[in-house]
């Protein structure tokens, strides 16, 4: 099986991978489109320790041997988990504590011709929703999941820090809130495309007003975002925390006490809403595509990927690029 | 007027104070009892910069020409707000940015033989509670301020990191939802006046167990505390911030955000529900009282109250202990 092998922070093409072999429960999946995200390029980072395929978000078609489910489209959630555990009991199976993780943590990804997950993390997709849409089911998810942990109302105001990919896809659920929404970013073409959505923008952060926010999400992926973010909250309002990196952030704690701020970490979100609010129409995520790449160019995509001021880059899994 | 004089890291008793003249809609106070807080050692040691009398958790009696007030026994919140701007209209009086604070920020405090404060800062004491008993009120609102924050229900797995002074106050507060609560301590004598009180408790942070609990309060007082509390907390569960101290936190953010968690920072709470659970009889503060001291030892009383594993240090302002 061909896919892209992630080892010591080298990313290479590979020819001779073994093909999946699914566990009981589990289905084989022929990956037909896969997005490059952050956290792929912060594993390249060496952001944790991660040797295999890497990729989690993708759009596949069940392989065949799996009875009804065979040839249907699906997208999958990424956090594959024991189902038994007092976590995956209490309903908090994205934090079960002996999941795997696809592409990310003791599983394969999606940056091959084929992966496996459990049949229970798969998602089938409706039939209006051409690939490189669906293909963003898991980032929209992950956009939604802040709406699963804090209040937005229609009078909140809301500043999102990033106008990069997530922010881009976090943007567009706040706004179908009502809220009071700002995004502060540094790129005029991503700005423009937010301002396109009908979304209001600010140009760097010394136009972001001080304590005007009562919830500040930050998913501009790098530290000094994390200063403006507590400089933009307001006292006992909301920041939420969207970025993996590595490395370590200065907090001042006592801050945060006497102003009685929330700080929130956010990571998967449900994939029904983020599919029936694309199915709908109700979230365009076409315009964040900067590029397609086939696999055989996977390296070149990852560079791509990589470069300041892309948005997203899609794989092609089955393109005869080479 | 005498009191104690807070100016770069010293503190000194003076005989020569100016009373303080009540502004309008302010009512003048002369404090019978007051309470040396972790705070006050904090600002002794440079937490923030503070010149003027300290203190803050006091009962005392309202001074003659204010009418049907004059004479009662009060406690006092120590926020004096605006009450105009958009902070204190949202009901966040305790926020509001041109507050002063009570012997902590603008405002001289409670150390000494009168004090000033707004009049609706003040709440009238059950005369069935007794002046070491009402000093309380400051402090135990404070404790409950954790509940006004985060929902604790009976089967909530909660631990309280420190047995100090605030510790053991929250630990009362928190005992009666019925959670399932630990207490995690360094000091014999405090661990049992908590057991003492039918709270169950872990000698050491060794005895702490790893991600068992869904809420943790972490009031120690100590950097290192946090990561204690980040250890014991669950993924997905949240961890109350309560103590204020000088010096920046470093936090693992990427940790966060993967484990979802939610920071909580807690200051001042609500004094009626204070009140009403000693008045009740419900919440013991007895057993914390450590020492008193008459105001001209004030001195020697802050240096009793700096003696590691020392829990409330009292002072009597119309004592003549000199």
């Amino acid at each position: 099986m061909r896919g892209l092998w992630l080892e010591e922070r080298r990313l290479a093409l590979r020819e001779d991978l073994e093909p999946p072999a699914p566990a009981p429960g589990e289905v084989l999946v022929q990956v037909r489109l896969a997005g490059i995200c952050n956290t792929d390029l912060e594993l390249l980072r060496g952001y944790m320790p991660f040797a295999g395929v890497p990729g989690h978000e993708f759009v596949g078609v069940v392989a065949p041997g799996h009875g009804g489910l065979s040839g249907r489209r699906v997208v999958g959630e990424i956090n594959a988990s024991c189902r038994e555990c007092d976590a995956c009991r209490a309903g908090r199976s994205t934090h079960c504590p002996r999941r795997t993780v696809l592409g990310i943590a003791g599983r394969h990804g999606v940056f091959a011709e084929m992966t496996r997950l459990p049949e229970d993390c798969l998602h089938l997709v409706p039939d209006e929703l051409p690939d490189e849409v669906a293909v963003f089911t898991e980032p929209l998810a992950a956009a939604l999941e802040i709406q699963e942990q804090v209040e937005v109302r229609p009078r909140t105001r809301v500043l999102v820090i990033g106008d990069g990919k997530l922010g881009q896809l976090i943007a567009r659920t706040l706004a179908l809130t009502g809220c009071r929404l700002h995004v502060a970013g540094r790129h005029a073409a991503k700005l423009d495309l937010l301002r396109h959505a009908g979304i209001a923008t600010l140009n760097g952060p010394g136009a972001v007003e001080t304590g005007a926010y009562d919830l500040v999400v930050e998913c501009a992926g790098r530290p000094e975002a994390f200063a403006l973010a507590r400089r933009a909250v307001r006292p006992a309002g909301t920041l939420v925390l969207k970025s993996t990196y590595a490395g370590r952030l200065e907090v001042d704690a006592s801050g945060l006490v006497v102003d009685e701020i929330r700080l929130v970490g956010s990571r998967c979100g449900p994939f029904a809403p983020a599919l029936a609010l694309m199915a709908a129409g109700r979230v365009d995520v076409t315009p964040l595509i900067a590029a397609r790449y086939p696999l055989a160019r996977g390296e070149e995509a990852f560079r791509r990927a990589a470069t300041p001021g892309t948005l997203k880059v899609l794989l092609e899994m089955d393109a005869s690029g080479d």
